[in-house]
């Protein structure tokens, strides 16, 4: 019983204060947490502000390129970043499974806590629950996030307009793979690692270098075809892409083709789709391209007016499919 | 399968996008979530802001007095209040299990927009993961809520200064028994309902009468014997309560004998504890009592200089006791 979670570490006694202590905040150490009140408090201008939240249940909880931990902070950061809003502050909430062990939770935690250092975005508040085994995973996490959106930016789903270009900042499938690879024990699986990363930074260069971009999405789960499907509706507009201009690393070719898998729907945890005026693409490539997590960015398409609001897609051989929403068929579960 | 969670509704896809559709949007139905944006945004004016979150376990999911859905929406918008803030926006991210009724989580998703309508807090974003049956429990629920802080307003944990008085709003254990007796099916139980309820608008009533209140917080898990040796620790002084002064309803207190209970370490979820100056004691309790969520509010003891921190307890039999954290012995997992 030793070195695991047991339920006395969620019953608010002894246990999970020391938990809390030694663990969480020895990890995430700043001066919000370490008040310990019910609530983190902080001052914030007038202004705009966003607010995102993602739980997390990623299986497994170690990958190639990341764990749980690492994810949490960067999958919120995103989502904030996705308004062209720079992150403030996170909030944590674990779900811890009895039984799980306490160096593997010790190794997330501090994962997360380089994580959240690493970007900027300190972990503020936090909670903390324990639930028999059989009735959890290892663990669950969810983060919120909020951010501050400068007052020239008005990046939105539904600002996609005809004629405007679609941008990728970089290769597809990574992360989507890289969990489908180690679930299914494929060997060459261990060379694909996950993409997760916060892109903050680079929509901060995006935004200096162009700061009318109209929508900005990571493609999570679903990947580009969920993505590009969800701003076509809002934006009320048809999208085109093109096959031959998405960036795919070729060992993730291979593992899509061997699982079976489309790239087009499979998960990305450290990409960004950007869509902006046509006057404007060729900046805002040039930004991205200028930057470590844009480097392999391109230009993938363009929105057009369409009444069905359909994402066509010119594929490699000159045909044309519609890129529809995923549906019905059963991909592996992997966030 | 049909009208169960299956893990379609967590894959990003139409199956997905059709649950948040049909369900949670035209539940928690407002302008910022509509935007179906990855995150929601709205402005704030220069100030404090606080953010709490917490993550909903609790088992059964159905209970006298209430369900997860408006328990997750009291209890984060109570850690908000606990500053003495005006609850602003929630954040809701749902872990559901596949296999879980649909129709069940209709019922916990209505109750929970009901819950943040009745307390006037939108549900501005949210997240829906699937996990595999077996690896969840029904449904969790994440809650992050923000808020904002009155300019006058200074209530934190390390205020409690010797002299002062400790307040609480009414009778303690109603939730922790209410939920256990429906686990050990105790035929009386039925007769105990939780007491969850959000607590900002009796805390603004209070904060009208007393602005300097020092400390707030709502004795949840672990109950008011953690809740005050945390407040202890915090301000690093030692406390003293009167057994007899303790509000406990005839029916909780015989359950909690029965179940072998204290109920000072038992769960209350709409229950605050107050510490202020004494001079401003009598004014507070007034306007605690003045509102329907305090009617039975009772002034229990009092903060008193002590270099070891304790709590201690003047027995309704005249001796007396320390309360110490609780510690080692397994309590049913109530939340
Ligand atoms: N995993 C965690 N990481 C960081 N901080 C945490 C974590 N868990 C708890 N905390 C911090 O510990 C303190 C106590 O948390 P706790 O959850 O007991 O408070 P609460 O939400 O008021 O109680 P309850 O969860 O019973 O409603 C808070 O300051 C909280 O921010
Ligand atoms: N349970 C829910 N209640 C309310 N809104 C929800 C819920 N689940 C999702 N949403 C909303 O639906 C939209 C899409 O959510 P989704 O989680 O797919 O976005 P994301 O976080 O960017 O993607 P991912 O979770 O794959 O990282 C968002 O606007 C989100 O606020
Ligand atoms: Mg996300
Ligand atoms: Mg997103
Ligand atoms: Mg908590
Ligand atoms: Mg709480
Ligand atoms: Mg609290
Ligand atoms: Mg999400």
């Amino acid at each position: 019983k030793r070195g695991r979670v047991d339920l006395t570490h969620g019953s608010g006694g002894r246990a999970m204060a020391q938990l809390i202590d030694e663990l969480f905040l020895a990890a995430f150490d700043n001066d919000w947490l370490r008040q310990l009140n019910d609530q983190a408090c902080f001052s914030v201008p007038a202004g705009r502000l966003v607010m995102a939240t993602d739980s997390h249940v990623v299986s497994p909880l170690f990958f190639p390129g990341g764990d749980i931990g690492c994810l949490a902070v960067h999958g919120t950061v995103n989502d904030v970043a996705m308004a062209g809003a720079k992150p403030l502050y996170l909030s944590a909430g674990f779900i811890l499974e009895e039984g799980f062990p306490l160096s593997d939770l010790k190794r997330i935690v501090e994962s997360m806590a380089a994580a959240a250092r690493q970007a900027g975005v300190p972990i503020v508040t936090g909670d903390t629950k324990v639930v028999e085994q059989g009735k959890g995973d290892g663990v669950f996490i969810t983060t919120t996030g909020i951010g501050v959106v400068p007052a020239d930016v008005r990046v939105s789903g539904d600002r996609a307009r005809p004629g405007d270009k679609i941008l990728l900042s970089g290769t597809l499938g990574d992360h989507g793979v890289a969990i489908m690879s180690l679930r299914e024990n494929l060997s060459f699986g261990t060379s694909i690692a996950s993409d997760t990363a916060a892109l903050h930074e680079l929509v901060a260069a995006m935004l200096a270098a162009v700061p009318d971009i109209h929508c900005l999405r990571d493609p999570t789960r679903g990947g580009l075809g969920a993505t590009l499907n969800e701003l076509a509706r809002q934006s009320g507009v048809g999208m085109h892409i093109d096959e031959a201009a998405l960036p795919i690393r070729t060992e993730v070719a291979a593992a899509c083709e061997f699982l079976g898998l489309d790239p087009l729907y499979v998960a990305n945890e450290g990409k960004l789709v950007a869509i902006c005026a046509p006057e404007d693409a060729d900046r805002l490539l040039a930004a991205m391209r200028a930057h470590p997590l844009g480097r392999e960015a391109a230009v993938i398409g363009e929105v057009r007016a369409d009444p069905h609001h359909f994402v066509q897609m010119t594929t490699s051989f000159g045909g044309s499919r519609i890129v529809d929403w995923l549906s019905g068929e059963q991909l592996p579960r992997i966030c």
